[in-house]
């Protein structure tokens, strides 16, 4: 049985809140204590990531499907698992509360609660990185929430922890995330004006591995209903 | 069945003792082998006190519950999933056991048994952080203890890893773990003034995230007899 | 009920792009962000290796098996779970997906597609630690996944995580990723001219496991077509 | 069905084996790239050593039952899961294991395959340092096998994961490795001298652990035939 929408709704929005708090909050920390060398930051960035997802995908998976992510409810509603209207709740709840996030972890840290990034993350290879890397996360959302769906927090924590390090762009591969992260002049920050290409690279990748897996198990459209992510926890 | 009270007091005095030990050693170990890079010293912090957490709630959760904290213990009451007098019992045995877990820690690396720390962490950014990261702990343990609480140990552990590096505090989130650390004047040490605020910050974190799955999930408050933590290995 | 040789193909085409990517991607991004601290160039490399098998295995396990590895599917074949024209395409499938992944890493960070590896990797001790590592890992792969084949991919991955630092030679221990990373003049490259060496003692440890665990199990061989890696997810 | 002593005894023999060699061959590596920062040399230390212990427990636990540790093979005896022979038989084959682990990692890396270490590892700090890391690990394997057998590889590997840093000693907790580790002249051996001392505090602080979890939980003896490690698999 699932929760209504407006319960979801939250769980959305406060795991995005949280997510975003997270990737923010531990690259000012990564930043401030690594002394100048950026794989520390980055690695210390990564690893609270990563942790941060396997935790809140535990936590609110079993309320919304944890998504987290526009690419991921888009996806899912392309397929059957969100009506369009469910999806469009979902997105918004996702964009605000990775606002909000960015917000609490600037608020945490005694910093102005909105700073516009400077950090710019553009050209080809940053984009084919984006398009890769999302192109992986649904992939492996795709792989797993078919057969063993309790294993999805744990599969795509790590694949994010991976992507952070194989891909050029730090793997962002979010745009609620993208966006929230473009609110903040830190180290995980991105320029406002690469938000755009960014977000279109991701759902690209995203409506990419959705073909690849329509092509692998078309068992899976069928028995959407009952085994995509969102229901992930009531197995 | 559950365990009497006494044997479960001293489950939580002991898994609290070995916590602590394990924060605060790790702390003495990465200070004193980083070399002056405090983000390499966080990083072995970190990792030893995410990793114990994973080894203790898994060895003491079929005995007691595993709360080692007294916002878990006096939430839990809240809810029905012990008695207050329990409770009390819960939270000396984790006080006592965190203030044995410095002892133990100083006399594994031939310090004087106790010293006041010396490390200020006050001010609003800290206390906000002290909610947050309380906050976002207790929506762990009642998000995944409701419907797969086999996965608690795995979830509080990568939550709290995260925790370190996304708040400006380092998340405590745990006022045994607070009063313990004051005795410690060494890398996760806090000062003694500093810890009432901190404590009052937990439990206002730790009542907002308990009412707000309480709206989640009616379902939980019916049956939290049954599911909450403490009898999370007897599914 | 299998997929389609076809379908099987392209998962361990994927799957060893994705991997190849992830081994090049992640030790090019660790290198350039290091400052010449190769121990944490090297760091950065196991976590996303780790971290990747994790999410591919968990992803395309249970489409292929989720070999990725040549000595895999020839062992596989060698015990009746692979006919030997399955491990075939398995094997090209694997070389040509490794192949990818190199020149999708390069094409990610801007660098030309391919580069011969001017990276020395011989003599005895180089070979010793090649055998090793991959006795190590179809040791690993033929233990779990008689018993419990839904752990082999953490299995699989701890295993390699450990081996990229107690072997001498990072433990390649996979003839498509050895071949794959002579085309890379990075950071987790190889010199062609020691790829065939390595592939042959990665065959005579892998082989020298595969006996081992003939031994230990008898029943390991009459059951094979039921419980091994190629059906891992059909529990 | 167990399988018979033979068999038992060398995956006991080669799984010592492949961990001391993952103890002593990360430690190695460790400390020839980390250029100085012995934080750094034992954090790649430590992860190796973790991920090794998963690996290996996970793939020899079904053989075997995964000792690998004579504290934790006559503690076993002593609760009745093991005959006196059987562990006579075991710990013979564990302290070979580990002696044929250290000269296999000397061997990987080119250098001599013995070397007595210089490292002194003394003095009550020490010794309180190994009594407490043992005391724990034998907590952590009696408080999970009884409950859930099957997650004993992971809270194991956690376990030593953080008593590496929260302990001065580093956490041998383990004689079979005490021993081996005396013939390596590197970052993890221990003076030839020093091994003694360190074994009476691992077996007392097994002991305590056991008596600790006997008084717990009476069911667990009555039943230890069935649920003990060496049957962690049978489930």
């Amino acid at each position: 049985m699932r929760f209504s929408l407006r319960v979801r709704v939250v769980a959305e929005f406060l795991g995005t809140a949280f997510l975003v708090a997270a990737v923010v909050g531990s690259g000012i920390t990564g930043e401030r204590l690594a002394a100048g060398n950026i794989a520390l930051a980055l690695l210390a960035n990564t690893i609270a990531t990563g942790a941060a997802l396997v935790a809140l995908i535990l936590t609110f998976g079993p309320v919304s499907g944890a998504h987290f992510n526009p690419v991921v409810s888009v996806m899912d509603a392309f397929e059957g698992g969100l009506t369009p209207s469910e999806a469009g709740g979902y997105c918004l709840a996702q964009v605000s509360g990775g606002v909000l996030g960015t917000l609490a972890a600037h608020a945490m840290f005694g910093m102005p609660w909105i700073s516009l990034s400077h950090h710019a993350r553009n050209g080809p290879a940053q984009l084919l990185s984006e398009f890769i890397a999302t192109f992986g996360l649904l992939s492996v959302i795709w792989g797993c929430s078919r057969s063993r769906s309790s294993i999805v927090p744990f599969a795509v924590a790590s694949y994010i922890v991976a992507a952070y390090w194989f891909t050029a762009s730090t793997s962002f591969a979010n745009p609620a995330v993208a966006i929230a992260r473009s609110l903040s002049d830190t180290f995980a920050g991105i320029r406002p004006a690469d938000v755009l290409p960014f977000v279109v690279a991701q759902f690209a990748g995203g409506l990419g591995a959705t073909f690849l897996f329509r092509w692998i198990g078309p068992n899976l459209t069928s028995s959407a209903k009952d085994v995509v992510i969102p229901h992930m926890s009531e197995q």
